[in-house]
């Protein structure tokens, strides 16, 4: 089990089943996860906190979902020197747009790991990928789970050999 | 002299030119002004803390301008339940598209009163009204103001029948 | 009881769903409402003359709804000094955003407060932060609404570390 | 000369410029101009006052130009039964597509006819075509406009045959 | 009975839907129409030939309503000095931008008086201004019109006040 | 020498700068070039009688250049089934992104072959892998071209190394 | 029979519905396809591979479909000289821009011929128009097709005179 | 000095100015940094090789830069289970949108680590605060930064104070 782990923070709970891809592969990993429902705009305060605790409390990366004018990645950002991957949640407006830019256009000085538009799945690999930089066994985890991608692709193709369209 | 002042909140002294018109005009309607300049990202605690201090400091409306992704207002709203009016700032790239989504599309529970991309006259001009609600001296400065752009642009209008062009 | 009223203006009665949690709010606030259905195309004249007797009438926020092209709080702001909040709403193209622009890219010396795109209880909410500038009472109303929402999402947040997901 | 006249409208003295091309147009056209500074906001009960009367003042056409939230061809366009021509005017920000939206996205009821950002020349054009609908004189001026453009066309064509490049 | 006619041209029978209420329209106004299906890809001569021959065979106006890529109104109006109004119509991508653009964006010399997105209502409307510049009958008729619809939305104010909501 | 030419077709002659890398690539190839200013709206007739006679004039493939509503290339592609490459022009207004909806979203049965803003070079080299389909001497030549493309990445990489930044 | 074929790649086969049109296409002008799922990302290797070995498998054209941050025909015509065709494909957000623009603006040296936004059925057009610039049979094939869509075309035009509506 | 090393790599010697930044905090941080030229489209063969041994060389993170149709961070994330970030750099249309969007919305299983527009200080820090998941002294560097800039922004503030404006 790696020695660091994963919050995955998000703005609201009807974010969960956005956010809820990222703690299955999380949990696929065998990288232990620890979520929050943190606002930036609710729950400041909170959302403050944690992140300052979070590298002494053992975190190695904090995920972050939200929508709209999406500031909870960045809130987060702004109080610790943990990487923050952030997930631009689409919401009933605008196609996520707005939560893309507000996640990923981030001044100097406090990055923010963005991923796709309910991109769930791949910040969970991401922070995965951070996490293995100094761990091996997950890189070798992770290793596997491309070529098993890439083999699984390479199946589809040969089924579409076989198939009538 | 109404009884509250305005906060001009900016995140950068970059941002001192794009903000200025605002300043020049509260200081032509006699409202006294405190300019700040916190980030949401680089001195959140100095932000939230002034926010919140907001109301009990004599604060009636904050104004704050940022750009990118931008945080600020949302930052200080959810720490007051003073108005709060965003000036989305035009950056490098996209042309202010970023600054103005980051700000106005809030969520539910925490307003923030937009104003158009670097439209820091008319976020003064906002405050005042806001101001001017119960201050029927300063409203009557804001008719007069209204009226007198009413009579410039009938003066324009006068000027361009003689114009040859 | 607030001694203003706030007027909610829709440019017509497809809008009311939409409008509807503005209502809601302001009801729950005791702040007492007024709503017309005043189109900036079809009916200007009623909307210019309700807006210019607004003040005098006893009201201290008008918050306007309107989508496409939304004119209806720009064109409510040309008569009057009182602050004017616009709730760009969706229709079936474009998805808000020309409501958006039409709404908050006012040009300098008429501001247009813009909220959300369907951001009817933030407006309601901007209102009542505009009204208890002076207003103690509804200031401690809306402290304690913004204490509310974070002892919810608090609450959300344990809900979370008993859920099997 | 034709029997109608066609009305100008800008929003600002600073649409001089983008406006100029409309003028010339119509000017070498023989078509009688009047031009006036209205704006929406500023001076929006001049602007009503000039709509309502044009069609009994002679007027057969109204173009109007704005920038940003344009919302000037659809404030004249509420007030007559003339068609009303608009034409976005690019400004500081978002490169003419706020006023672009503003103007051509109206509701059902009160069109504008819109032409291209910044296409004062068209609007002029456009305005001519709807007075040789029963102008037969003015109909052969623009043939006359459209062949002369095909064979400037077919010069350039015949320079780019000689030309090195 | 106008003494022009106008013609409704569409790029495809999958269009009928959308331009419906343009013929709606304009058969109420009793305003005599003639529809076709030419499309500027697929049957280009056919557009063409319409086109050139369309004031000498008694139309007023021409209406055209295209999706995608929309080149329809604008190759209408190559061939034409009558006026040509575009509905830019929405199709499965894009929510109607790119018809928007490809309609409003007309190079010089050759306008495209552009309505919403499905706007047909409002180009049946804007077809019958250019028919009423000289035709005081059908002028009368639109003014009638554009009472009744402030009635209407008057009546609606009405029904309003006695919601409950 | 390819048995085929390759026409370049442009709107208007200040799209010259802009195509003019498309005639220095294939003279380079040594692709016999002809090159045309016809325009969709101003000599509709010349640009569709080209079109019509181009295949068995000797043409294998068209290139044609516009902006803003960009109808060229899909006006030529109406006219015959040889393959028809769209290069959109950024103009004054919206970067492009006009000529760009305008061009490549044809509608079914008349494809427009749409490469990159102002990517004239690529329209060309497109140009000659369509005729090196069959000829494998001007297929070499490409091979070549590419090589010599990632040699060049190469030498620059190699630069890279010995600089100082 | 052409005596070239046609490869068609998809990232997924998650796209074989929106590719489909391609296929039923090319298979009803006779031309031999090859249909693949190959991954920019999942298996770049065999899509590689494949994409260097097209020529001299005797392929002719490349048609590659992918969505989102779609790199796949790029990634096919860095490795070719053969003429590679784009379709960018609409996923659950941003309708489809995301995948046009990264397919379409490729950089200078590397092509890609792109077609609408899930448009298959115009790829395999551009497929075969690509193939019959040397095979006058096909080409023959693809006029009939073009008078067969302009017939059908007036068909609709001749039906819509019959229709009540 | 940090156990991995970090890798910068370009589509081109063109956007050495927009990346300096990141080479500079690297080099500030004391994070050893090895710069290549790679294109994805130019030289894929060499980005493939870099990226599938740049684990077991050293490397501890990838960043990657390019613009337009950027595919090369997701070119490089292809090939190895190391973290990548991805620069999207403004060209000269578009503003950086394509870039953007070509780069973030990766499918599912392939994830890059986005960060703003030309955004290559952030990249840098990102990297570090990846390296300094477990490596203390370079996070203590990071706070240390990040303390600074909190002290910069209230020294400007102070100076604010003091500002004539």
């Amino acid at each position: 089990m790696p020695a660091k782990r994963v919050a995955i923070i998000m703005g609201s709970d009807s974010d969960i089943p956005a956010v809820a891809p990222a703690k299955k592969r999380l949990d696929s990993l065998g990288i232990p996860v620890e979520a929050h429902i943190f606002s930036a705009h609710r729950t400041p305060a909170a959302a403050a906190e944690f992140s300052k605790g979070a590298r002494s409390n053992g975190f190695g990366v904090i995920i972050a979902a939200a929508g709209k004018a999406a500031h909870l990645a960045g809130a987060l950002a702004a109080h610790t020197t943990l990487p923050v991957i952030g997930i631009p949640i689409k919401s009933s407006t605008l196609d996520g747009l707005d939560a893309l830019l507000s996640t990923v256009q981030m001044p100097s000085g406090i990055p923010v790991a963005t991923v796709a538009i309910d991109g769930a799945d791949n910040a969970a690999l991401l922070a995965a990928q951070i996490l293995a930089v100094e761990d091996s066994e997950l890189a070798g985890k992770l290793q596997e789970l491309k070529d098993a991608m890439g083999r699984a692709a390479a199946e589809k193709d040969g089924a579409l050999q076989d198939r009538k369209w």
